[in-house]
């Protein structure tokens, strides 16, 4: 057994989670912030077979990723609102920080 | 030194810390959503010596394991108030998914 | 590759995060609560390689140690204002619960 800890974007999390959960894998949501990524994100943690960690890797690959994105920017609070064009900008979306840790035992009751 | 990593459920968890206290364990909570259990849920984590795994395994158990619980049902938001008796029902409660893990090393500062 | 769990005080949590990063340490938040600390405390994240652990565990150590400190204790709510003199007490503050935990791998998408 082992278990992943899997740090995303709060805006991934909901995907990845239902992805994993397609393929039977269980998934527990740590609220977290900053640090390995910019904005709010979360932590998943996920335990799993020996022989499941690949697919699992896979799915949080496939769903968090990061990848660009066109984003309109949230117009300056108390800025002058007449002269700002709120323009879409292309950043940087997602990102995952996968750590897959070794188990001595597991337990349900 | 193992860290023990124990998701269960939000009500018992208040529980499960007092009972883990009483016997010198000590735990820190990790407020987590989803997926191991159905309800929102807590994650302990709780740093104890190789030979104190199993005492804390036990009280874990005897504290926050699955059982039967009637419960009354909340009333739908918005229903109709009327037409609606709630009537207790037999609800599966509680339920812990446990990972032990290997530590390097602990310190305290 | 290692993965240090910091349980540190709220009130060091900004302070460690920064010092950490300066050193180009990336951490994640994890809010928590009780048990290892008395106060608010948060869990730290931090990945790094094995060789750069002592460093982390000197930060953390001098950014988040127990200190006793002077503090204004709170006014008790509803009690006699008129006779309360709020009094600066020596208490005990900070303090970091620390594990380091071997990972099997470390992955970023
Ligand atoms: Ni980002
Ligand atoms: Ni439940
Ligand atoms: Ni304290």
């Amino acid at each position: 057994m082992k278990l992943i800890l899997a740090v995303v974007e709060d805006k991934d999390s909901n995907r990845l989670t239902d992805a994993l959960g397609e393929k039977d894998f269980k998934t527990t949501k740590l609220s977290t912030t900053g640090g390995f990524l910019k904005e709010g994100n979360t932590t998943l943690m996920v335990g799993c077979n020996d022989d499941a960690v690949d697919d699992a890797l896979e799915i949080i690959k496939k769903n968090s990723s990061q990848r660009e994105q066109m984003v309109a920017p949230i117009s300056p609070m108390g800025g002058n609102a007449d002269s700002y064009i709120p323009r879409p900008i292309n950043v940087e979306v997602g990102g995952a920080t996968v750590f897959v840790l070794p188990i001595d035992a597991f337990y349900q009751f």
